[in-house]
């Protein structure tokens, strides 16, 4: 094919350029598996660009592709072959591209040999589990010393239409303007439009120190890949530790229009939200949509004030249309935040304060078992089950665009959610409505990957 | 109407923000004609973003615009009134526009009142022109010492359709991811295309020292008000001093298509190229268009051949489609400029070599006197007839949108054009052609400014 | 001889190095008088860091030392003859002595040109010079937009003692540990100890961005060569300029032991403090002596008193050694003098406001008529006597050291100056302390350049 | 006592100023050794500038200095209790110290605890130390990525007459002219003087980021605390690590005279230089000192012929007075040395290649014991001897200066030398001399910690 490159040698850029012998060869060293993820993590990125979000398809089309890491005493080097044409330019690999191919070996390769072989990590507990979190921010330097609150965290889905799209690029044109940062998970849609509209307001305002923060992890990236304006890039080890980093770090969230992987976001954010330790946090979270289609919020309202009460919804405001109204309140958060965390001597970049319950800190495997074994009841306590809808969420969306939950379902055929009958109609009213919506999957039609019974 | 801030004082950032208290006053007292232009000029930098073309338009919306001067020990300060708000985030006006007013300021007042009173410049001669111009950019800091050759100048329509804006756009991401700056004659249409192309193309190599240089004058500036992500802007006092300007600092010209303003472009280029002094110095031409709407430059090629000659043909190359392509042959183009000027010593910010025959250096009024008196005959000289076409072009474009041209044809009627009645069949073909494709202006219908006879 | 270097070529770095052809042309053309002042001020720059402060012997032992400029289209270079070998290294010219070359190049050649020609400067009167000596100081980049007030402006002699220099530095060090920047007159003495004194702070401190800027003319550079730290390097056309810039651009002023020169500018100093325009602009002034040597404020202290009245000493402080204690009031007075400047809306970086007496602006030609006709008498007024007695120093400072002043005593013998017996004889008793200090000349013994009579 | 600072709180600045959580914990809970460390470290920082060698009348005199770390969410601060006044400027701790206190922090506390703990180090084999060292490097940021080979190591004593301080501080002068960085151990004498003369000779080339590299260990730093000018500081683990981190950085080595310790570092070198898996690695080496006195390194070289052949002076290069040529040669070196590690693809940063026998890797006890085990006989192969020669003059060291080795003499008498009778008679010659030369010791008389015999 034409549009392959068939080599190219890179060398590192910001990340990973001055490694110790020993550090070159454990990275030499690295397990099978996690040159595996190296490999599909990488590409990826090369890929970035595609508007597809279909794993399997990208690795079946770059079965010949490889990547190697070649150590030199002078420095780690990158040895690329067969990889997509459309990351170089006259056969020079895209900067912004080439930054972001050595933070993936940073973050894969080097953080997770650190992780298993020399035990510096400990994941046992919540606390050790956060420090972990911050230091793979700081090698990552998206955490940086003396910052000002600024980091506005944007979420919505990958497959959305061009009105929503081109809605939240508006939203993030208005907030460049008023020079906030935009931190996504990556990827198309709801993380791409935030992004390219701040670039412009950034431009228009002559900043050139803009920070677009793409945060994201192994499972996700193949699918979500970062697009090349990204400035600061880390791959967490898995969701959870993605979803803290997300709130940690954010000065303020706006949720876009999404599906299921949305519909987890939230989940995820008003566990935490409405934890009574964290009842004096300032955490300023808007969910903005188009006017002409203000539904997905209705319905997600609803959805929550049905299953968690009023008093769930307390935690968000909801805005229709109106950009710069978006974009205004976004700059009120981030002042909000930025006084609160002044008064409390708390740290601008990280909101250690915050308090996450552990049961969201681990992993959730979307196993059938473990599907299957969430407790979506209303007896269950309102923390509790809005955790278990997140996990239930999540399990949708690994079933529908990451490669261990397609496995699954290849094999096993459907997840079977559990539960009260008014919380299961509850969820498949929503659940109906992102699929009638095509907010499941980028192309070509939906075949749940779930089945709600009570 | 509620889109006008009623006030606001705005203070110099890159322009003008250290003067003696001589020069303020000589600012506060200049004269009312300098300062109507400065108003018009200042409004439609403040007018950025629209989509309109139509100064008078402009005028009459912001008839209560007012613009002062605030002089203190400090510091110049300006009070603007009744402003578009479009200028301004949350009251804040925005920041490359602030730049760009004080820009205005600079070139506008401030040069104008060197020129007149203290008799700096020598505009009586080809050299003191030439040296003029000089001076008025690096006073505007667009020429700046120890630059390496990197500067595409493009030109083109403001009036294109989609396609053909799209296209200019690829083009300029294709030179952005090739590290190349652009250089246009700022508004919209082609201008506006190459530099947002390149925005996101720079962004994409991490490049955050990419120019954005805007070079205008200010009979044009009201209808095409240069885009805030322009980040070097310099207003030169007229027509010919623009071209001039364009010709010196470009290391490589891409032409798009466009209308008659194009037109006189090219012209005055090709004036140049065929001189015989500067037969041995690189000028790289590009005349690049869509590959589906080939037209305009398939037309100008045949008028350029009938009217010039087949050689005339040899200064250009034209190609369709492929913006990859016309990216790489700018590169290359820059490349031999560069070892030319390293070879012959020459400066690499302005090409003091390049001979402009003085017909060309000053100004032409596009009175109906001026119009009717220029020779379009075959027995005239080439490098002459190219010179007078340049005038009749220029004309045209004055009665289209321009505030004195429109002037000169309510009261006068159309210009009457005289000539060989081939060079006039072949002209008259060219800007039927230019009207039917609707080139000639951005709405409403196209009414010829100009009657051609033989 | 061993010590010179036979030939050198040299380009621009920080100065001049973007002209127009024009510009450079009129370099070239420039009158052989403005050329002998270039060569003798380049010789001086060249010379940096010899001990010696005769500028006849300087010129006659560089007798074979030319400089001459060379115009390319790429900028201008300067091709240096038989230069002093100090100023290389291994061949190629120290940066710091390079970057005042260009300096010299540009004020005394370019400033030059500019001011007779083209009649740009309007020296006529107060205002107008005030204008000139603004903009000749901008032009050096030695006044910088938003710059917070902070530079100490030293005053003081070339001829001290080992004591005096060490305690000039030591108060330079503890001035460069609070972070303020140093002016001096360039030179060796007490203008070079408080640089060198600062940058040892400034290191410290870890500051890279200190300001060592010398202010001097072109009649005491040769006598009085910037030393190559300094950083920013001025060349007013004359003493009284070169005075003017020196109060307007100072946030304090500290005065070290000197001999006539340095009286000569607390009387410039007393003359513009005493008068009534300027009685409510800070302008901190210290007398700072070693405390083993505290004679020479003593005895300036007696004359000032004595001549002016006791009111005069109120505007300045006098402190003997406690160097830190000098640093610290300098600070509380650059503190004090931002306080008033932000209050007023006056500019950090001159100080317009100043009223200086026209009499003081214009130059004072030391010919023997002149010095005869100072009216040094008690009927004078206050604040035309201190003027004149500024005359009288400034002549016998051009007697000791400058070539004018040499010349007229070679020619007609000492100058006689005339007044009141009173004050002839305070003024008699002053200088004869200096003289007998050795305040008067480097080396060699001293025979006075003047005569007093009553 | 008046010159002590009562209370003061620090926060980071360069270093340690982004921690996690538990990082600020490890802090705190530090081994009661590891905080004795730190203490006497901070001191030896905070008491920059002090002349005196004698680590115990420091401790004596500051018995109430105490340094405390307070952890806050923010960030770490140090509050500090009866410190030097001498640190200090108006109660603000001077930058350059502030910083360095941190560096303390980061290498004693942080590496100390990581070291310890978390077994991230492997010290037990000669490949795992050199990472290790290169490690502490790179996170006291003193190895950079991208830096061209520019650093000149300075070895001599602390110990040394004006002449010779002068001496070093002109060589260093001729360095800073020809851009040349500068590494010492830190301390007085001749660590001072080439990093005083550098700083000056930037200034003169306007060169703002030289960099003068403290690279000192914990048993040294009391007696030579680091100079406020080092802008870079690190404190590795023990004397070995600092001698492998000085060799492997070197592009360069200067040696001035000095006394045991100097001896040291050059018996530690040639045993590097002289193994022959090094033959073909550039490490320029000169010994430098003053033409009048040219002895320490006539008898230096006397000996080394004597006891390790005529070969092992082809290693280095004498010069005697010169400082020009010094410098010079120094260049050379540094060019040799890139144009090797360019052709070898070999790191700028990092001379990984050079094989250091682990023998000389590994601590040495300056027990009683070990002094009196080492072989200094001739049937014992070179490189050995050369290596027990190292040991030897590194527990005189001990013994004259180090906490450790004054603490065995009290108690034991002094170290007992066995060997040769040639070689001790030879040593015995050498030793004197520094003696009576008033080379091992700054005041008083000294007393021998050794004596030899055979």
């Amino acid at each position: 094919m034409s549009d392959k490159i068939k080599y190219a040698s890179v060398r590192p850029t910001r990340s990973m350029n001055l490694l110790s012998h020993r550090e070159m060869e454990s990275l030499m060293d690295s397990h099978p598996e996690v040159h595996r993820l190296f490999r599909e993590c990488a590409l990826a990125v090369l890929n970035a660009g595609s508007e597809d979000d279909d794993p399997e398809l990208l690795l079946n089309s770059f079965k010949d592709f490889s990547i190697e890491l070649s150590p030199q005493s002078r420095g780690v080097k990158l040895e690329v072959r067969n990889a997509p044409a459309s990351a170089f330019v006259d056969g020079v690999m895209i900067r912004g591209i080439q930054d972001q191919l050595f933070d993936v070996l940073r973050d894969i390769v080097f953080t997770h040999n650190k992780l298993s072989e020399h035990g510096n990590f400990d994941l046992s507990n919540a606390e050790g589990i956060s420090d972990a979190v911050f230091r793979i921010l700081r090698n990552a330097g998206v955490v940086k010393p003396e910052r000002i609150p600024n980091l506005v965290i944007c979420w919505g889905g990958h497959s959305i239409d061009r009105l929503e799209y081109d809605y939240s690029k508006k939203v993030g044109y208005q907030m460049g303007l008023r020079g906030l940062d935009v931190g996504t998970g990556c990827g198309i849609g709801a993380m791409k439009g935030p992004m390219k509209g701040a670039a412009v307001g950034h431009a228009k305002q002559q900043m050139h120190n803009g920070r677009y923060v793409g945060i994201t992890e192994p499972g996700i990236i193949a699918s979500e890949s970062p697009n090349p304006i990204v400035n600061e890039l880390v791959i967490l080890p898995d969701i959870e530790k993605r979803l803290e980093a997300f709130v940690r770090m954010a000065h303020c969230i706006i949720v876009f229009p999404g599906g299921a992987g949305t519909a987890e976001e939230v989940m995820y954010l008003l566990g935490i939200l409405m934890h009574p330790d964290n009842r004096d946090i300032e955490v300023p979270l808007i969910f903005a949509a188009p006017e002409e289609k203000p539904e997905y919020f209705a319905d997600l309202d609803h959805f929550i004030r049905f299953t968690l009460g009023d008093d769930a919804a307390k935690y968000y405001e909801i805005i229709t249309g109106q950009p710069e109204q978006v974009a205004r309140l976004s700059k009120q958060g981030v002042e909000r935040v930025k006084r609160q965390r002044r008064r409390s001597h708390e740290s601008y970049v990280y909101n250690w304060q915050l308090v996450i319950p552990e049961s969201m800190q681990q992993p959730f495997i979307p196993s059938h078992e473990n599907m299957a074994a969430l407790a979506l009841n209303k007896d269950v306590p309102a923390h509790e089950l809005v955790a278990n809808m997140r996990s239930a969420f999540s399990g949708i969306v690994a079933g529908n665009v990451k490669p261990f939950g397609i496995e699954q379902i290849r094999e096993h055929g459907p997840y079977q959610l559990k539960g009260d009958a008014e919380i299961m109609q509850a969820m498949d009213a929503l659940l109906r409505g992102f699929v009638s919506a095509g907010r499941m999957k980028l192309k070509g039609e939906y075949t749940p990957c779930y089945e709600l019974s009570h």
